[in-house]
C-alpha cells in the first residue's frame, strides 16, 4: 500500500507539503494541492483518518444515539440519517441506549466522553437529568429528533396536533364514543404518547365530549393493540364506535382483533392511526402521515450546519402530519352511536 | 478540560511516560501505570482517540455493514452486535448498504477504504464480485452473519434444515397439498429464501410429493404474505391444506388473509413459519425459532478473536433452528386433503 512518502515523491513535494494538501490544514497553493491529490488518486492512497483527525480536529463522523433500532420509527429515522451522511462523506457511529440498561449507562459514562464525533443526533432519547449533564459536558453540537437535548436543535412532529386532527375527523363523522388505545403501558417513547393523548383529550373537550374520554393503555405494538382491542370490543354494551390508536401498529392490531370478533371495520367500528407505517395500506387504514426518513435527513442538515458554524442559533423545526384517507373510518350509525355512548358513560 | 500534561504532572511522570501508560503501548511499570490511570481518573481526563489510534494502530471500532436496518432480522442482529461491543468498550460504525443504491456504491468505493475500524461484520450482505474485491483490499478481518464474505468467519442458520423440518412436521400431520409462500419476488435476502425453498423441496421430494411442490412468490413481509395468500386461498378447489412461509411475517399475513376469507386456522389451513418473530405468539404461530441477537453477539466474539490473532483460522458456525409448537398447525381432514391435493395437481 502507498504511504504519504510515495505520494510526496510522485507529486515532487515534501512530505509536510503533501500532508498539508491532503488534510486541508495549513497553506498550500491550489496548483500544488491539485498535484498532490492527483498523485494520491493515482497511487490509491487513502490517508490515515487518525492522522487527519489529529491535524484537523475533525472526525468527519456523526454520533447517533437512540433507545432502539428494532422499531419502525427508529429504523426509518436511522436510514434517513445514514443516507444523508453518505451523501456528505460522513461516517455514522451508532449508540443504542435502551432505557434502564447497563449498556445505556456505559454509553453515557464512557462512550460519549470519547467524543469520536463532530456532532451528535439524539433520536427519541428522553434523557434523564444526570444524562443531560453528560451530554452538555461533551461540548459538541447536538440535534434532537422527537425530543430536545441540551442546547440542541430539534426536528419534531406536532404530535398533539396529529392526534387532535384525527380525533376531529372522527367527531365530524358523528362519533362520540371514541377511545384512545395505546401508550401508557410503561413502554418506550413516553413523551410522544402523552402528546398524542393530550391532542385527543383536547379535541374531545372542545367538542363537549369530556365525559366520553377513554384511554386504554397498551404497548405501542401490533400485539399490544390486538390485546387491548379484544378487551374493549368484547362487551357490545361498552364498545366504542371509533378508536384512535397511538400509532399504526396499534391500529393494525385493533383491526385484526375486530376481524376475529366479527366486528366490521368501518361499518361497526372506525379506526384511525398515526404514522403511515408500511402496514397502513394493507389494513386500508386512515392515518396521520409522518415521514421519519425525512426527519433523519433534516437532522443531518441541522447538525452539519451547527458544526460548520458553532455560533449559529439552534433551530426547532415542527412538522405537521398529513391525513391519508383510506377506508377504515366512516360515519356512525346514529342509533348505535347513542347507545354505545350511553353505555360508555355507565347509564 | 485536562490534557495529558496535567495528568503527567499530577502523576509525577513525563508526558511520554503518561502517554505510554494511557495508550497501553510501550513499557511502563505496573506501579507507574496505576499512578497515571489514577491521576487521569481524578482529572476526568479522556484521551484523544485519534492520538491513541495513531499510537496503537487500533481504532477500537468495529464496522457493521448490512443492506437494511428496518427489518426485524437486521435490527435484532444489530442490537445483539451493539450490546456485545458495549461490553467490550468498542465503538460501532454503521454502513447501511441497500443493494443497487448510490449509497452502497459510495460505501464500497470510499467509506470502507478509510479503514476506520479494526474489523468488519457483514450481515446478509451478499456482495457482488467487484464488492468482494473491495472487501479483500481492506485487509481487515471480516466476519459474516448469514452469508460469507472473503476470508471470513461466518455465523449462519441452517436455513434449508429449518424449512425441511417445518415441512416434515406438516407431512407428519398428513398434509400433502403444502405450498411454500414467500421469496423470489425480487426482494432482499435472496440466498436465504433459496435455501429455505430448497429445504421445502427436499422434504417434499423425500416424501414422494414432488408433484405437489408449489412455490408462491411474494415479498418477505406481512403485506406480501397477505396478498399472496388471498390469491391462493380464494379458489377452494386449488387451495392447499397447509402453508410453509418463507418467514413469520409472511405467515402472519397468510393468517390474516385466512381470517378475512373465513378459513379457520388450523382446522382448514395449517400455517408454519420460520424465525419466531415478535408477532409469532400473537398469531399462535408454530415456527422454527432463530435468535438473531445471539448471532450478532457470536459475530462480535469471532471478530474480536480474529483481531487479537490475525493468523487464527476463520470459523464457520452453523446454528440449528428449534421448533416452537403453538396452535397454527393440526392434522389434516383426510377427505379434504385428498381433494385439495388432487385439485393442486390439476386433476
Amino acid at each position: 500500500m502507498s504511504g504519504i512518502a510515495d505520494v510526496a515523491q510522485r507529486a515532487g513535494v515534501s512530505k509536510a507539503t503533501a500532508s498539508r494538501a491532503l488534510s486541508g490544514s495549513g497553506y498550500v497553493s491550489e496548483k500544488t494541492r491539485a498535484r498532490v491529490l492527483a498523485a494520491a488518486r493515482e497511487l490509491g492512497y487513502v490517508p490515515s483518518t487518525s492522522a487527519v483527525s489529529l491535524a484537523t480536529g475533525r472526525t468527519n463522523n456523526i454520533g447517533v444515539i437512540m433507545p432502539y433500532t428494532n422499531r419502525w420509527f427508529f429504523a426509518e429515522v436511522l436510514e434517513g440519517i445514514q443516507a444523508a451522511l453518505l451523501e456528505r462523506g460522513l461516517d455514522l457511529t451508532l449508540y443504542i441506549a435502551e432505557p434502564g440498561t447497563e449498556g445505556r449507562r456505559r454509553i453515557f459514562e464512557d462512550f460519549l466522553a470519547r467524543k469520536r464525533f463532530d456532532g451528535l443526533i439524539a433520536v427519541g432519547l428522553e434523557p434523564e437529568d444526570h444524562e443531560i449533564e453528560k451530554l452538555t459536558a461533551i461540548g459538541r453540537p447536538i440535534v434532537g429528533v422527537v425530543s430536545a437535548g441540551p442546547h440542541a436543535g430539534v426536528v419534531a412532529l406536532d404530535e398533539a396536533g396529529a392526534a387532535r386532527r384525527a380525533t376531529e375527523h372522527l367527531i365530524a363523522l358523528d362519533h362520540r364514543a371514541i377511545a384512545f388505545v395505546g401508550g401508557g403501558a410503561g413502554t418506550h417513547y413516553v413523551s410522544v404518547d402523552l402528546a398524542r393523548l393530550a391532542g385527543y383529550r383536547q379535541a374531545m373537550a372542545e367538542a363537549g365530549l369530556e365525559q366520553s374520554i377513554r384511554h386504554v393503555p397498551s404497548p405501542d405494538s401490533l400485539p399490544g393493540g390486538y390485546e387491548a382491542a379484544v378487551d374493549i370490543l368484547a362487551d357490545s354494551r361498552s364498545r366504542p364506535t371509533a378508536i384512535i390508536a397511538s400509532c399504526d401498529e396499534v391500529a393494525a392490531g385493533a383491526i385484526i382483533a375486530s376481524r376475529r370478533l366479527g366486528i366490521h371495520v368501518p361499518a361497526a367500528l372506525s379506526v384511525v392511526g398515526i404514522d403511515d407505517h408500511e402496514y397502513a395500506e394493507m389494513f386500508s387504514l386512515t392515518t396521520m402521515r409522518q415521514v421519519p426518513r425525512d426527519q433523519g435527513a433534516r437532522a443531518v442538515e441541522m447538525i452539519t450546519a451547527q458544526i460548520a458554524d458553532p455560533d449559529r442559533e439552534p433551530e426547532k423545526v415542527t412538522l405537521q402530519a398529513r391525513m391519508v384517507m383510506r377506508s377504515s373510518t366512516s360515519a356512525v350509525d346514529p342509533a348505535r352511536a347513542a347507545s354505545a355512548a350511553d353505555a360508555a358513560r355507565g347509564r
